[in-house]
């Protein structure tokens, strides 16, 4: 049962901006790559094709400590900070070896998908059942 | 009919990249930001709610004559060059003033959405009366 | 002196991702183009070139309330919340019509440019001469 | 002497648009990470820090023949396919397994960094001289 999920990442061209460091809008989405990956590892896919569920962003942070710049290599660990019955809660760390990037923390809901609306439920079974919270709030080298 | 839209601009931050200018896959996303809005123009949404077809992009080119940079302020003018049985295709011009900036080419095709597959068909005919070529290669001033 | 900016936009296709809602992550980059655009209404521009001083983000966060769809019209609201010697706060509230869509708020530092590194400094005078804490929390109607 | 470069890549979430396909202009990027990766193959970095001298993207273009989905893995292959004195010009395929994506070609342009504008060069002699022309336009299985 996965709580967490460690990436190799590296930046690339077109996620820099014109102050020569990665725009802070990626930090957004490198999380979220780590997300689908600890997902994976689960034996899910987080977006399967027509499926009636779903998994809306509730609410996402981060406190940004140093900037990346092009071709940088970095980690990107996210564990599993809390599963409600509704919601799970991520913490995520960003670090370039010993150096610690960023720090960031996703909160997703479970919703069934209906016309024109998204209705909270309660996060299936079989799910819940795959992941299970991490024993610590940094990667434990 | 509307045959041609011009729409005006300004360069975004997360546009640009490392090099100070804007990324080159941006001029692809302003080409379809017109056409979207030159749809609009035609009464159309090109991607409506629960439609049955849609609009894959078949083919995307563009030549690229000057940088653009942060805030500036730049005109996206789109014609349609030829609409057939099954695609549309479009001439695009970017320019700052009198400067050229780009030139572009889009084609996209109708299709109808099958399981798995999509399937090319003719245009409907309530979509395509409502276009029209435009009458030069060129915004006219 | 600027305290707070409104910005109408409109939900541009290659924003939504395959749940057919707006990514979350392009909140960040709307609130950030409301940012740059009350920098412009009080006479600057963020990243102007050559400059020695530049303004990365400290932190930023984000509630979603509900979710936006391709050519949604929204609003962005953002409002200075708090401005301290080398720091500017920000809330930012997006909206469609009378619906609240997201809570966001941003912190950015002013930095010195040095070799390799950026070092905090105090906010120029003739900068935060410019700009002032909006009177509320939330967009006066 | 690299001549090609061949990438696997999987499709992110937020590559993907309401249509639920990859958005077409991601296909640019992906071009570009291959290309970035085939100069550090060649011992480069196409944008090291302080360099005087860029790498402007002259012209793009993608025949789109099958779409992406979240999560796809797909292979990008980059062949050179012509070095003139001042450019080079790339052929690029994307595939899933034996399935053909897309086929793409970009055309790049060495210029040195001048106040405010660009002036092409030759390329230097020792960059020339670390790549060759692919010996196909399409990968060798």
């Amino acid at each position: 049962m996965p709580s967490e999920l460690r990436l190799r990442r590296r930046v690339q061209f077109y996620e820099t901006d014109a102050a020569g460091i990665v725009h802070f809008s990626w930090f957004f989405r490198y999380m979220e790559e780590a997300e689908h990956a600890l997902w994976r590892e689960a034996g899910f896919s987080i977006h399967p094709p027509d499926s009636e569920i779903g998994w809306p962003r509730v609410a996402a942070s981060f406190d940004f400590h140093r900037p990346l710049v092009f071709e940088d290599e970095f980690d990107v660990w996210l564990g599993i900070v809390e599963i409600t019955s509704k919601t799970i809660r991520y913490r995520c760390l960003l670090s370039k070896g010993d150096t610690k990037i960023a720090t960031g923390s996703l909160v997703i809901a479970c919703v069934r998908k209906r016309p024109n609306r998204l209705e909270a439920i309660e996060i299936p079974a079989e799910i819940a059942a795959r992941f299970q919270v991490a024993s610590s709030l940094e990667p434990i080298a």
